[in-house]
């Protein structure tokens, strides 16, 4: 499939649904990898078994506050300066890229390189969703080593670094954001050949971020023929079970910004007379909903807020209280649910104390 | 000269005096210089003028929280890692290493490796006394650029970063110790050839460190006579005026961690009828002096404690109520109270209302 400028605002929406609350609005970026499309030209968007098994695979995308990226814009360069340090490092040049979040903006990050470098761009990703941190990438859970990564920030800074596990990387990537790129740099990662791509990343991501975000342009502010379109897309790929939790308004909103993350809670109260209650626990993206305190969706399950009226995805900064939404549950694709993936992706990883139920 | 693992001892006490407070105990330190020497031979220390001019030049050093290098003893080869990643970087091998601060463990450092790799190390330093930050080091001050530079951290991570500016490397310098090193990191930095490094740097202090320090040992005790022979030394120095500023003991330590700094105020009684007050403003170093509110002594001169009894320097953080002390105030070299010098050594730099006061 080729994706030209004429995709991207598709894919952008759609990654902004399987963002589950986290990765920040995605317009300028959305905007920013159109504009790039439109000099660069069209991406190739490689289903994963197209991949050569010898071809050189690196991870790319974008970390820090969405919040920053939407006040300091990004130039369209970072990804690329990083993919460039990284390559130089390693004295040889990526044959194909992957999105190491399918979430959000970082479900565009890979074709702002593909079309300046004229490279191939992977359909899948390294989490089949956004999550907040490396070490959760399926690259990392199934033995890729995350480093040699390299970084870049908006005024040119780079650096290469080596560490001992992936947690470690997180870190440091975290603070180069913030003290190199005023918040906000992107990595390239995870290097691979095309075999392992193959056993280690969440496959179709892309395309379903691109048929998910067609599907919501076409049902704009219909509800039930979006929610049944969704069930419909979904079968066709790995992602699990898809119910629509809950219908209501947002009741209460306690947010707290700690350790560079959006921590929160939302009550939601349902619409009708029975009046029951919702409760969702915000770490970036939403990770656990409770409904009249029992656990009904957790991570690495999907836990996704739509606006009722509009059915567009809403993300966990800008969610306010009489909001009226749909939160939509979808079950998490099987490599995401291994015994070597609920290491990092249960919910105690998260801090919560409860374990993963599935949906 | 040959430095062996005998004249270490004197080098680690003379580097403790050049540390104006800063640069925390030296001992563990020295023991495993004495170690790495003892089992990897000696060190040549070269003087700047027997450098060949297209040789290239590396400096190196220890980077993070003296108190914590106490429990967690560093293994020895953090600075050799740190070398071999930036020489991997760059593609070739240093001809000479040169300690880019020539306060407390640093003064070490260069021998660490310069035993290990047959390197020469170069009586000079980039700081000619002990400073908090990357960015005041003379080989910045006087155009080097500090990346790339190369980080390593006792569990074997490692980086190597490029920026813009040395305030930035800065920053990511200390993340990484923080991070990846557990509080200490050793770096490799300020790439020059051997005519730069006799432009920019502050020359004899490694020596200097070794009188002073065999000085200290001969005088142990004897406040008159360590003076009378400081005195001396200095004469030989491109250092100025040397005066005792005051003796007596510490009346109040306010004392408190700030953004990773021991900040803090000192007040000192002399030990006369007269009663006169000494007051000393920390961070990390001992950098301004007022005596009976009339400042006598500010950073970049070097404002020295050490034991009234013993004549051992004193670190900031080990001060307490009751020492006795002589406090001795040294004037910088030339090349560090220049107009460039002063745009990031001047007090104003580290937050005081004062301007730079002479001795």
């Amino acid at each position: 499939m080729i994706i030209s400028k004429d995709q991207i605002a598709d894919i952008a929406m759609g990654g902004a649904f399987l963002a589950t609350g986290g990765g920040g609005d995605v317009l300028v970026g959305k905007m920013t990898t159109e504009e790039i499309l439109r000099r660069h030209g069209d991406v190739e968007l490689m289903p994963l078994e197209a991949l050569d098994d010898a071809a050189t695979v690196i991870a790319i995308g974008s970390v820090g506050a969405p919040t920053i990226m939407q006040e300091k814009v990004s130039n369209g360069m970072e990804a690329l300066w990083a993919l460039q340090a990284l390559e130089a490092y390693l004295g040889r040049k990526a044959d194909a890229l992957i999105a190491f979040e399918a979430g959000g903006l970082n479900a565009l990050v890979p074709f702002l390189v593909g079309a300046q470098r004229k490279l191939p761009v992977l359909d899948a990703d390294g989490m089949g969703r956004a999550l907040p941190e490396l070490q959760m990438e399926t690259f990392s859970i199934y033995g890729v080593k995350a480093t040699p990564l390299s970084m870049a920030g908006d005024l040119g800074d780079n650096a290469v670094i080596n560490t001992r596990n992936s947690a470690v990387a997180e870190k440091l990537v975290r603070q180069f954001a913030i003290h190199a790129g005023g918040g906000h740099c992107c990595s390239a990662e995870h290097v691979m050949d095309g075999k392992t791509a193959k056993r280690v990343s969440v496959p179709g991501t892309i395309s379903l971020c691109h048929r998910i975000g067609a599907s919501l342009g076409t049902h704009y502010g219909k509800l039930d023929l979006f929610l049944a379109d969704l069930q419909t897309i979904l079968k066709d790929t790995h992602y699990g079970k898809m119910k629509c939790l809950f219908e209501g308004k947002i009741a209460d909103v306690a947010r707290r910004v700690e350790g560079g993350f959006d921590m929160g809670d939302l009550r939601l109260e349902s619409f009708g007379a029975d009046k029951k209650e919702m409760r969702i626990a915000i770490q970036n993206e939403y990770l656990i909903a409770k409904l009249d305190g029992e656990v009904v969706a957790t991570v690495p399950d999907l836990i996704i807020l739509i606006d009722h009226e509009t059915c567009r995805p809403i993300t966990s900064e800008t969610i306010h209280y009489g909001h009226r939404v749909a939160v939509i549950g979808i079950g998490a694709p099987p490599i995401m649910t291994t015994p070597e993936a609920m290491k990092v992706l249960a919910p105690r990883c998260f801090g919560f104390d409860t374990d993963y139920k599935p949906l």
